[in-house]
């Protein structure tokens, strides 16, 4: 079956991204896991408060028998360390550092020395309650954590070759399969986090290992099936000795263990378990045809994206529980929107688009690798956000509580520090999300430039500026043997793009958003996207938006800062009648192309006006309101920022 | 000094009022609190869930020896009982009723033999916490449920004559009095919860005692002067054993003690707190002239008003801390309103009359005796709001936490049940809030139709059918010395109102609202106020209402309910250049004068509309959008209501 070989990502715009993450985000992590960076992590607010340190590699030295101690942090912060192993192993492919990787490959010995000898690794209960292994699921994050060893073992074994990497992953599923499963003696449940199940999958694909893959299904299956099994397990260990505050009332949904899956309507409860889970599902789907798995797969789907997204690909409206809340519920100003619940739902979109060669994965993939995800990241790669909200005030982050998880600024890390890691996994693999490939057919999701090589010779360079501009050149060479080329055309474009191949204008219908050319020898295509500023608007039973425009231009959602206008934003109607003026402006946060829209201010009422009078006639002032990308936005002056505004 | 000698309410709205609470209100709440009653208060989200029974007649007798058991509530719950039998004095003035008298003497017998021999007397601690008395006193409510008592025994006192009634409120002030002060020996602070410097200063006025007023002065002047005070009472005593889960973690102006009062520049905190604070101030400030007490009580009134009110008078704009937040955030689904902190500032507003002639505070007194309060009741006395939203939606109270604390009908009783008998007391007390009289000097505040008779034999008999009609017309007989006569021109109406007196047309001008006239025989006087619809708006710093209108017919700001309109509600745009429809429906919620405005309603889109498209051409339809007076909301069906809407 035709493969990817390999993928040079050329494009500026993620080019820059991947260097950042290799010169800075990557050294900053490592040093923050050994407690050698100069921040205090106790200060934010997204923390609990109670983290004073990191010391994800010191519990794994602990657990290994190389220090005294106890552990310290969440009972997940083995995982801080997983993903951004993971991280560095993407970085090799594109990013070779001997150097480094005579730290991981001992970070590897590090972990496998901490590893039981019946495979089992989760610092926290190694360390201070081995009593309680597999005990808590509800709230342990074991299964989670081995999820995310495996994730980075399978990804540093395909880097670099080590084999221990992998060894200690298959120990890991062993141990799972030794304990987990419908037969009698062994524990009829689940981790209360998924993540396993994606893990498993990917162990599955690198070692061929049926096990493996069947044990995912497993964990799939059993979910929900007896509600009652985390209340159960909890009260058999002790109900009191809660692992995480408050998260024993956490309603089951929370979990998504109230009922089984294929009885569950809607994406409810935590948004990162939720996108976690799917991934699972489409995973397990692709190779087991399981269809209820597949029908799940589709309805939180459609849920989630016709119904509880953002525009700029955020979820989760609420932050008890960084969850979902319900159908059109999306506030601006309060909501959650975490960095890693995008992250998530870019490996859902795709596990979907591997499943079926429809442009609205893609296009929603698209709306998170240049929105919703990045946006978790400063320009500088140091600092970093959790929730990204669509709407902000520092006078209410400060002043009302109901938005004090709202920040302005990045913070410099997390208690709780899942995103940063999260965030440096997706960008150095997004060479990973720009083709799939079935059969004799070639689909190329993304406008993201690169040369790629193909297994069957086959080599296609797609130059272009996006997303500042629209004109994206494919040249394919090395064909040997005639194959289809899929281009996905994006939902924004698909009503105004032109495609030219060798020259000759195409008039092409777009199936399931791809418009699809018989390659047999070279050949030059010229896409052209509609890169005209948009006034979007929402489904009019989204309280939050109504009468209000959101600016798009391409794939980014625009927002504006009151670094570049004068609060209060509110007081702004642009005029949609008007064409914006668009510029490219290599000087400001990176070089991004700002959007200046013609619109009206009114004055602004002072403090001694009355607080309430009869209607009057707006004083208004015509001005210019001028709009940064949203990924770019909080990286100069704290201020008010706005997504959707008036017209 | 010229006095009120009696008033007599003829009014029908609040004659209803008076009487429901007669009726249905106080036999209900002594059911409740004797534990009678059959309700669930446990399931009521503003409860704290550990409320399965009231127990407060309990607690008392358990104090007195008369049963055995621990105190069962909140460390305050004797002042359920406290306001109850204050609502019972102030309805015997209007309602004698010999049998219940019985009862609330035998009840005031209970009182005094769970009095302690030094005058304390708070259940909780003296039934299960001896050693802790007033060493707790951030959290202690001790000197608030003492002050709660003070006001009841007064008024019992004062309505029924019963003496023993006003002991016991004597030896509490001597108690305290015993404890509290600047002396070597005493304790140098005050109460977590403001209240008895306003009931100290009633205590003085019945018995002409200065070392009361001299007590609730010093209260007033040690608050803030040492900002540890409560954080070093606790660690005395035991920092670990919290009275009231969570209020450890409340900052220091929570409780208005983070500096002294003549430091404090705004109205932060609890806002039952300030609100009750602030009366203290002004009614201290009457009797001593105490210029930093006064010029706080501007301060904080102004702050409040002019920056920190919802149109309703309702205060409070987090649930978090029931609390004040910052200046013009007035969120009209998130916010808090609690029906205590409206009758709280109905307290102060008449405060500031006593001090001060100025129509703004009779403003707002009107404004929260016709929304903000009365809206905590529902028609039939038996269901009670103490959050009172200015938009609410059943589905985002079930579906997103952060409106969890919105409830779209009205509750049984609640586990914290302060606001059914506050309210109850403020109804039964209303004939109290018409006058004020200086010298030879009567003014009349509110059109809330009365007779009344002063102690220089004028007899002021007002008839009106407020609030639904605005001719109101005044005879003035008795008169046997020359009288100023001060009317009060409402805010609302200061630019069209006529004033005929003796069948003469005057054209007087207000003095800081008020017109005076000299009465020196019968007078007839008819004052024609302006009832037109109006359309509102707020100062545009509030983001919440910007580019919405409330719609007011004199004193009652109006909502748009489900019940009367089609959801989604924020789909109506009201024409504001149409005449309003006014239309008195005597079947409905009682008799209420409704508006019809003229409106357009956007087409609900669909369920499978996309959730972003580009800007639309509106479909709209031309409808009529139906209004009910907002205390009367959720009275019917369950369903949204706004009050702030698109026009």
């Amino acid at each position: 079956m035709l493969s990817v070989k390999n993928v040079e990502i050329t494009s500026e715009f993620w080019k820059r991204y991947r260097e950042l993450v290799v010169k800075e985000v990557l050294p900053y992590q490592w040093d923050v896991m050994n407690d050698e960076a100069d921040i205090d992590i106790s200060i934010n607010p997204q923390g609990d408060g109670r983290n004073q340190k990191s010391n994800a590699v010191a519990n794994l030295k602990i657990a290994a028998g190389q220090m005294d101690g106890h552990h310290y942090g969440f009972p997940f912060q083995d995982t801080d360390v997983y993903k951004w192993l993971e991280a560095v192993a993407y970085s090799f492919e594109y990013h070779p550092n001997p150097d480094l990787q005579q730290i991981t490959d001992r970070l590897i010995d590090l972990i496998a020395d901490a590893q039981d000898d019946d495979g089992y690794l989760s610092t926290f209960f190694q360390i201070d309650a081995p009593e309680r292994k597999f005990k808590r699921l509800q709230q342990s994050h074991e299964l989670y954590s081995m999820g995310h060893y495996i994730e980075a073992g399978v990804s540093y074994y395909e880097a670099t070759g080590n084999e221990k990497a992998l060894e200690i992953a298959r120990r890991m599923g062993d141990c799972m399969i030794e304990n987990f499963g419908l037969e009698d003696g062994k524990i009829h449940g689940y981790d209360g986090h998924p993540e396993v199940e994606l893990a498993l999958v990917r162990l599955y694909e690198t070692t061929n290992e049926d096990k493996y893959l069947e044990l995912a299904h497993y964990f799939l299956n059993q979910r929900g099936q007896n509600p009652d099994f985390f209340d159960n397990q909890n009260k058999a260990d002790g109900w009191d000795n809660e692992l995480l505050d408050g998260m024993r009332d956490l309603p089951r949904t929370y979990y998504q263990s109230a009922e089984p899956i294929k009885d569950q309507q809607t994406a409810d409860g935590h948004a990162v378990r939720v996108v976690y889970l799917c991934t699972g599902m489409a995973y397990v789907a692709r190779y087991t045809h399981d269809q209820d798995l597949l029908e799940a797969c589709h309805r939180f789907w459609n849920d989630i994206v016709n119904r509880r997204m953002y525009i700029t690909g955020n979820i989760g409206s609420t932050t008890t529980g960084e969850a979902f809340t319900y159908d059109y519920d999306l506030p601006n100003d309060t909501m959650y929107g975490e960095t890693c619940a995008s992250v998530g739902m870019a490996f859902f979109a795709r596990q979907m688009l591997n499943i079926e060669a429809n442009g609205s994965y893609a296009d929603v993939l698209e709306k998170e690798l240049f929105n919703g995800s990045i946006s978790g990241m400063a320009l500088d790669g140091k600092h970093f956000y959790y929730v990204n909200p669509l709407e902000a005030d520092p006078e209410a982050s400060q002043g009302n509580p109901g938005k004090s998880h709202i920040l302005t600024h990045r913070a410099d890390w997390f208690g709780c520090a899942c995103c940063p890691a999260n965030l440096a996994r997706l960008i150095t693999s997004v060479d990973k999300y720009l083709y799939t490939v079935n059969d004799n057919q070639i689909l190329s999701h993304q406008f993201i430039a690169n040369k790629t090589q193909f297994d069957n010779g086959i080599v296609i360079t797609q130059q272009n500026n996006f997303p500042w501009e629209g004109n994206i050149q494919y040249d394919i060479t090395g064909v040997e043997t005639a194959t289809s080329f899929g281009i996905r055309i994006p939902g924004w474009s698909m009503s105004n793009y032109s495609l030219v191949v060798n020259d000759v204008q195409q008039e092409l219908t777009p199936q399931n958003g791809f418009v699809y050319l018989d390659i047999t020898g070279d050949t030059h295509i010229e896409l052209t996207l509609d890169m005209s500023v948009k006034f979007m608007q929402s489904n009019n039973l989204v309280r939050a938006d109504y009468d209000k425009t959101a600016i798009m231009r391409g794939p980014l959602v625009y927002a504006a800062e009151q670094e570049d206008n004068s609060a209060p934003l509110w007081l702004y109607r642009v005029d949609t009648k008007q064409e914006a003026q668009v510029q490219y402006e290599s000087e400001l946060l990176n070089g991004v192309v700002t959007i200046n829209l013609a619109a009206k201010k009114e004055k602004v009422d002072s403090d001694t006006s009355a607080l309430y009078h009869e209607l009057t006639i707006k004083q208004e002032s015509d001005v210019v309101f001028k709009m940064v990308p949203y990924y770019s936005w909080a990286n100069r002056s704290d201020g008010q920022m706005m997504t959707w505004i008036n017209y």
